[in-house]
């Protein structure tokens, strides 16, 4: 037992569906969330800047004695996951396994695509591990830097959010019989990706696969917090303005949180 | 990348039905299983003799150079399961964990029956993780001390085992909604259980449970096998007869294993 937050980082607010996943699953957990609003999207930045933010992130959640973090961005895993899990003594989770392993075992065709930012599809994260699990099957990736403004923004349900999905996708539609939601942003477009790619298609939520995997771990480690423990009280922290962020967050969430401001 | 075998122990043949589901969701993977049923069943055995035998079916696994080892063993899991994972440097899982964890998420009325050996129901281990995680959660155990017999001697599909499935789960009919199968033999006799159950009740296989979160573990150790690795060999160990645990397993497996007899 340990009554310990969990704690969860994202670029921005994308790493809310996560948390909204965990929070469904788990809903005795406590969470603490950063989000860096004020510099996202991190998918153009360069690898060495990703590493320095995340690292600020982490280092803030450590502050507020956690006792596990996910990267619940799919850029900050492809770039430092695999560092940060070494230099740290509690367990770190990030993204992109969950939702490869997932990709796996759903596809049939043996063609799975992937929709990531511009780091995350350069840096062939996805591909690699899905070819070191499975080196016959066929990975194709596609960057979608204009999907984590629209989300940001909150504009996800407008016509343009439409027309921009459908453009982006053109090349990968009747190319694969699954595709990896490779940024936790993307589940907030899935209606319109799905209607886009057509039915047949499974999406993966790397996010959700993320959200199972830590239940698991928290078996594991024997880290669950105790239902005795009192009421849960989360906490939501953004780089930004915690208005835009509290808006987002209430709808997505489905219940009315509280968000304060800090500076990293 | 970890290209080494997975180990599985159990005090007799019953460990075989987690292999059966590990193997189904992982068939690249490599097993080697030990199964001690020249001393099973160890459910009605002293807490030290468990403890004893189990730290050698360990010793024998880690002979073999496996890179995680999963008690595939209810009994053994209550008894020693802590210890092991505290001394070894491999992962190791054990089945009642992630048994309890699908319980509590499956129940709806709040009331979950465990079917046990008698060390297993009488260490209380499921109760009590259940309760630390759901502490409203009314929990039932029942000693089933003739199932494993049963299953060790391949008789699940005898009438004797239907009248004796029948006569031992009397008391639990009517009082829960879901149901753990805490023992890996007793998924032999699911069909049997589930008719004296009736349709409305959910079992819980334990060993299915477990198979899942071993993927899981595998992943966040970054330690699954290449698919490059070229075919896969089990290797499968006895204490008794190898003729008798080719029988059952061959059936189980669905496929013609080798076994070998080893002295413990």
């Amino acid at each position: 037992m340990d009554n310990r937050p969990i704690g969860f980082l994202d670029s921005g607010v994308g790493g809310l569906t996560v948390v909204r996943e965990f929070m469904r699953q788990l809903p005795h957990e406590e969470v603490i969330f950063i989000g860096d609003s004020a510099r996202a999207p991190y998918g153009p930045r360069p690898a060495e800047q990703i590493r320095e933010y995340t690292w600020e992130l982490v280092n803030f959640l450590l502050t507020k004695d956690v006792k596990m973090i996910v990267l619940a961005c799919n850029t900050a895993t492809a770039v430092v996951w695999e560092e940060i899990k070494e230099k740290l003594d509690i367990p770190v989770l990030g993204v992109v396994l969950p939702g490869a392993s997932a990709a796996i075992k759903a596809t049939k065709t043996g063609k799975i695509g992937i929709l990531g930012t511009p780091m995350t599809i350069q840096s062939d994260i996805y591909r690699q591990k899905i070819q070191s699990l499975s080196p016959e099957t066929e990975v194709t990736g596609l960057a979608c830097p204009k999907f984590v403004p629209l989300v940001e923004s909150n504009s996800s349900q407008s016509s343009l959010a439409k027309k921009v999905v459908y453009e982006t996708l053109e090349p990968m539609v009747g190319q694969v019989d699954t595709l990896v939601l490779g940024c936790t942003h993307y589940p907030i477009l899935s209606p319109i990706i799905q209607n886009a790619m057509g039915p047949h298609v499974r999406l993966i939520d790397s996010g959700a696969e993320t959200a199972r995997d830590i239940s698991v771990l928290l078996n594991y480690f024997q880290i669950n917090r105790s239902r005795q423990a009192g009421e849960v009280h989360h906490q939501f922290y953004t780089t930004a303005s915690p208005a835009a962020f509290k808006e987002i967050a209430d709808s997505w969430l489905e219940q009315a949180i509280e968000v304060e401001h800090v500076d990293l």
